[in-house]
C-alpha cells in the first residue's frame, strides 16, 4: 500500500513539478529562439521540444507573447553601471561591454528577430521596447551622473548621445558586420563626445 | 480554323507570356515581403498568392535564394549621390535622405527580416552584404571626393565615418524607434564631423 504523504509534502511534490515542466518550457524555448530565431518559436514546437503538453504550456502562459516576453526577459540582462569616476571612462566601460556582448553573445543573433516581428505585432513592438528600455538604463544612468557632477550640461541631449555611441556599435554588428573590437567602440565614445566646432 | 502565326509572331507571344507571368511572381514576392518579412515567402506562398504554378516558378529560379535576390534587388535602390560643393553639405543632403526614407518606405519594414535571416543562412547574409554596400556606395563617393579636393584629410577612415552617420539613423528607426526627423539627421552628421579636442 502506497504510503500516504502529508498535505505538506503533496503540496511541494506538486509545485517541484510544475517547476521542472516550467524550466523545460523555457529551455526549449530558448533553445528554439538561439537556432531559428523568433520565428521558429510556435507553441506547438515548444511543446515538441521540451516535451511539455500544450495544455500544460498554456497554463502556465495564455499566450505565445507571453511565453515569448519570460524567455526573451533573460535576453541580454543590462550591463552593470561603471563607476570609472569620469563620463568618458564610464562611457568607453559600457561601449565596450556592449560591443563585446554583441560579438559573442546568444542575445545579439536572436535580437534581429524580435526587431523584425515588432515590425508587425504590437505585443512584440512592446516586448522589444521593454528590453531596449533595460539595456538602455546604464547610459542613461551614468550620463545622468555626470550631469549632477557638473561633468556635462544640463542642456546635453541623453538620447543623441546615447544614439551616436550605440548606433555604430549596433551598425557594424547587424548591418555593415565589420570590426567591433575595443578599438572601434573607444573610438565611437571620443567621437560621441567632441565638443561642438566653434 | 486557327489563323497560322508567322514563327516570330509565336515567339514574340510566348516571350510576353513569360515575361507576364516572371512579373507576377516578382509582384506576389514583394507583397508578402511587406506582409510577413523574409519568413513568410516561400515558394508555396508565392505560387498560391501569384497562381503561377511552383514548376514554372522554378523554371525562372533556381531557388528561393535566387526569387529573394531578385526581388530585393530593387529593395532601397541606392540615393543619388548630391553634389552640394561641400563635404558637410553632401552628408546632410544623405542623411536627410536616409532617414526620410526609414521613415516612410516599405524597405525599412521589410529590411529586418533580412537582417534576422542573415544570421542563419549564408545565402541571405550574401544577399544583406550585397544590398548594404550598393545602400553605402554614395557615402563613399561624396567622402572620396571630398578627399580628393582636400576637404577631408587622407587619414579618415570612412567607414568609421559612415558608421557614426548611419549607425545613430539605424538605431532610431529599428532599435530606439525615436524621432527620426530633419533635425536628428542634421545633428548627426555634425557630430559625426567635430574635430578631435586638442
Amino acid at each position: 500500500m502506497k504510503k500516504k504523504l502529508p498535505i505538506t509534502s503533496i503540496h511541494k511534490e506538486t509545485d517541484e513539478r510544475v517547476l521542472r515542466s516550467k524550466e523545460a518550457v523555457l529551455a526549449a524555448t530558448n533553445q528554439l529562439l538561439s537556432e531559428t530565431g523568433l520565428g521558429g518559436v510556435s507553441i506547438d514546437a515548444v511543446s515538441r521540444r521540451s516535451r511539455v503538453a500544450k495544455t500544460t504550456i498554456y497554463r502556465h502562459w495564455p499566450s505565445r507573447s507571453a511565453l515569448l516576453l519570460e524567455a526573451c526577459s533573460k535576453l541580454g540582462s543590462r550591463p552593470a553601471v561603471p563607476d570609472t569616476g569620469s563620463l568618458k571612462g564610464d562611457l568607453t566601460a559600457l561601449a565596450m561591454t556592449v560591443a563585446n556582448r554583441l560579438r559573442t553573445e546568444r542575445w545579439a543573433t536572436v535580437l534581429p528577430s524580435i526587431v523584425d516581428a515588432a515590425e508587425r505585432e504590437p505585443a512584440i513592438a512592446a516586448l522589444h521596447a521593454r528590453l531596449h528600455a533595460g539595456f538602455m538604463t546604464p547610459f542613461h544612468s551614468v550620463i545622468e551622473r555626470a550631469v549632477q557632477k557638473g561633468q556635462l550640461s544640463r542642456s546635453t541631449n541623453a538620447s543623441e548621445l546615447i544614439a551616436a555611441i550605440v548606433g555604430p556599435l549596433f551598425y557594424r554588428r547587424w548591418f555593415s558586420r565589420e570590426t567591433l573590437d575595443e578599438r572601434f567602440a573607444k573610438g565611437t565614445v571620443e567621437r560621441a563626445l567632441r565638443k561642438s566646432n566653434p
